[in-house]
Formats: structure tokens, sequence, C-alpha cells
């Protein structure tokens, strides 16, 4: 098929638009769409100093590249990487070094933390260590989350950033949003929307880039830029997310454009979700543990990590 | 294992409640939550005439059976069946024989209605005709279910009911609030709340007696107090509700509680739907080709069906 723009050989079919695109258009839309979300959603204003969230696989190297692309020669803004090492032995080992590579590539200062260093244990060894007990709660996934959204906000606050880059696509927003449906977390939700959130002055607000772009063409944007991905899938990933994942999927395939009617339909209802929300507000207090931003008197990461 | 109330053989364990249940408590229960639903949502009151949709199946079956049975001796209430009949071979013929089979058990005048003679062809003929041309629209169940609720009300309203019973139960619920949460339908989504709602003289309430009440409970319900049960599933069957049932089977498999969970969390963001469907709100109008009620000139089963 040919590039629906200008003729040339096209390597994508968009369904959900009814366009085909040539490897030169589908970098450049893709580009352009990024922009349009972080100007939609206010994500990135003048003197922004923005830690990245550096993992490695193809969204975070990708968010990282394009707006080091597109917005990398503003002088009023400054741009690092922070990369979190859970100690999930080989995975992140190797996606690390790429994480390393992009940094030194493009520039970009990069930092590296360890679950090891702050909490005294590695991942690995935390879910060896308890996975059988009574204290074993939820998945990994519980448990690392937790520990990297802790030590990311934490690092990048330490570090002057004002706002923390996600590579989350599409894909991912709305797994999120149904998953926090499916729980009944309205709190949750209510945080799923475009623009980032100021909580708490120790919380750093969080933005999305590529909140509006399909999982699919993140993934070939990476690699039609060249970059080099570490596209293994952690030997953790469990829990009813990949359900839901599968199912949206599903849906995509059937009727192409669902994805963004599921993105659509959220930010019509999201005032409604911060009404009821504000009415049962949460209080954030200092965790009595580690001083880190918390609902409870000691933080959930204290509680799981024993900070 | 014996049940949690009085020791005697358990026949069903209710995962999410924690319970064992005898064949005594466990239809006790049911009627008894029926009741609680028909309560709370104010669905049946004071000198109502009710309207059963009856197809034969165990839902339709069991509303009918209960409804009556704990109502039934009400001076002031009144109640009936209608049955469409859609034309599909087999099918239909073998449930409609069951659902009069019911209503004469029961003493209840039961009413049946033809697409043939509405429409002036069945639903097999339409399907036959039409799906491979340009104006197939959808599924069959599109075509069917249009017609079917058109009908419905048309022959409700003319019987001089004030309500139509229904035998949807949560399973149903949760797949048309999701079903209509993808589609981005708000205007639907607005109108699957608990109580009946007036929206015109001409469209005629409904109630749903056992929108709380699991789909796999109301089968074995129907078992235990000896329902006579057409149990096939429809030949036309087809479209995105079995994906989501699926997906919602699953996650309650994995998770018990879930499919209350959705319910619940639609119930808290109802009144917010239905404020941003108000704002945008649709003007009911008489149809110009068949009289019935309509957001547009023409209703939409006059569109397909050519009334």
């Amino acid at each position: 098929m040919k590039c629906s723009k200008c003729g040339k050989k096209a390597v994508f079919h968009r369904k959900y638009e009814g366009s085909y695109l040539c490897r030169n258009h589908f970098v450049k839309s893709i580009e352009s769409k990024a922009k349009k979300t972080i100007r939609k959603g206010k994500m990135i204003e003048r003197g922004d100093r923005i830690a990245f969230a550096l993992s490695g696989g193809k969204d975070s190297s990708a968010v990282l590249y394009l707006v080091n692309k597109v917005l990398g020669e503003r002088k009023d803004l400054e741009f690092f990487a922070i990369s979190i090492d859970e100690g999930i032995p080989r995975y992140r080992k190797e996606s690390l070094k790429i994480a390393g590579k992009l940094c030194k590539k493009l520039g970009i200062k990069h930092h590296v933390f360890s679950f090891r260093k702050e909490f005294g244990e590695d991942l690995s060894e935390k879910v060896r260590k308890i996975r059988k007990s009574d204290a074993w709660e939820g998945t990994a996934c519980t448990y690392c989350g937790l520990a990297r959204r802790w030590l990311l906000n934490k690092k990048a606050r330490e570090l002057g950033a004002n706002k923390i880059a996600f590579g989350m696509n599409l894909d991912d927003e709305i797994q999120g949003i149904v998953m926090d449906y499916l729980r009944g977390d309205l709190v949750r939700l209510s945080r799923m929307g475009g623009e980032p959130i100021v909580r708490n002055e120790l919380f750093v607000p969080r933005i999305k880039p590529f909140r509006e772009i399909p999982e699919k063409e993140i993934g070939l944007y990476a690699i039609l830029i060249g970059l080099e991905i570490h596209e293994d899938e952690c030997p953790y990933l469990e829990g009813p997310r990949f359900r839901v994942r599968d199912f949206l999927n599903d849906l995509e395939a059937e009727s192409p454009g669902t994805k963004f009617s599921v993105l659509k339909t959220f930010e019509k209802l999201l005032p409604s979700v911060r009404g009821i929300v504000k009415k049962e507000s949460v209080r954030i207090v200092k965790c009595s543990e580690c001083g880190e931003p918390s609902s409870q008197r000691v933080c959930k990461t204290c509680e799981l990590w024993g900070k």
C-alpha cells in the first residue's frame, strides 16, 4: 500500500483513521501527536526541570528521545533521566545498559538508584523471602510498583525536578482506567487525567506525553528511529492487568477506535469523578517513618518494605 | 460442605460472601435479595400493573415466578406476561411453549406478539435478505433487540401496563454498563440505574429485580424451584458482548466480588453521568411513521424494519 500523504511505500496502516503512512509521515505523525498531547495537557512549561523515568524499554526510551528531539534546544528547559534498579536478575541489568547508552548518545545526565541501596534488599530477594509467608500482599508488581514510585518521586524531588515524565502509552492509560474502575478506586481514577497534578509539595507531578498514542505505534516509532530497545518482559509480571490488556486488544481488533473511545469517555466523566473524590477528600501527610508523602501515618512502602 | 446458616448439606458456595448455603437457605437468600432490590429501587408500588417480558429462559421465567410468589397475593397489583416471537426457527418455538406452560401454571395471562405479524417478516427472513447487502447494520442482535423492545413497549402500553419487568441479572447489567462505556454511549449509560425511569408517557418504565444477583445464582435458583427452562442459546448470538462476558467472568473467578464492584462503581458515577446527559439532553418525539417514541423524526425500528 501507498502512503495516504505522499504516495511513497507505506509502513503502517492506521485502521482507526483509515490511513496508510510511509516511514517519514509515520514518524512525523507520532511526534506531532505527542506535541499536541503535551500542549493540550500543559505538560511542559517555561522553566521546567523534567526527570524522565527511564527503564530502557521502548516507551520510556522513545519519550525521552522524542521530547529531547522536539524541545531539547530550549534553553529554559532541563532534562535528566532516572533509572531504578529493582534487582531483577538479568532483566534489569540488560535494560540499564541500554538506558545508559541512550542517555550518553543524547547528552542527558543519567541517575541510577537501586532497591538494594535504598531498601536493603533486591526485589528478587524480597519475593523469595516473603512470597509464601502470611505477610505477602498481592503480587510482585505490588511490591515493585510501590517502591519504584516511592524512589522515583523522592529522587526526582531531591534532584530538583518539578515534573517526572513517563512513557505510558494509550494502552497503559486505558488499562489503568479499566483496572481502577473494576476495583472501584475512584481516588486513583481521579488522577488519570492528561495534565500534571499538583497534589502536595512532596509529590512531583507526572506527565505522560504518549497517553494518546497506541502501544503498537510507539513500538514502531522506536524501531523506525533506530532506538536500541530492551524488549524482554519482566519475569515477575502477573495479575489481572493482562486480562484487561488482552480484552481491550480484542475489542480494538474488532472495532478499531475502541481504545480512544475508552479514553474519551473517561475524560468526559473525569470532572465528576474528581467532584466525588473531593467530597471524600484524602489528606496527605508526611509518613512518620520515611518523611515521604502518605495518606496514612506510615506509608505503604514503609509497611511493605520495612523502611 | 455444610450450610453456614443451618448446618444442612450445602448446595452452593457463595465465594464473594464466604458462605455455604443449603437448598432452602439459598432459595430464601435469592428471594430476599430480589425483594431488597425491588424495595431499594422503588420498583413496585401500590396499584402497579406490570407486564413481564417472558422469553421462557431462566431469567425471565424466574423473575415472573419469584415476583408472583412474593407479591402475587397483593390485590392492588396486576401481573401479566408478554412474549415476543421473533421468528427464530426451533429456538423460539420451544421457548414459547415453556413460557405458555409457566403462565398457565401460575395463573398469569400470557400475550404473544410476533415480528411476522407486526413487521411483515421474521427475524430469520430479515437476516437472510439483507445480511449481505449494503443496508446491513451491526449484527442480527441490532435488528432483533430494536424491534423486540419497540414491540414490547408498544404492547405493554396498549395493554395498560405502567411497568415492564425484565429478567436481567447482575451479569447482564454490568455487561451493558461496560459495553455502553466502551462505546462512549453516556445516554444509554444514564438509564442503567436501579429505579424505573419515567422518560415520556410513551415509554413504559422498566424494572429489573434481578440486577444485583449473579447469573449463575439465578440459574441455580431456577433449577432448585423446579422451573422448566429453555436453555438453548439463540443461534444468532454474536458481537462484542460475549468478549465482555468472558472477561468479567475471568476477573470474578480471580477476585470474587468484582462483578458487584463494577455495579457499585457505576452507581457512584451515575448521578454525574445523568448530569452530563441532561446538559446534552435528548428530546423525545413521536416517530412520524409509527407514532412510537423516538429521538429522531423517524425511529430506528422504522428505519431498519421499514415500518
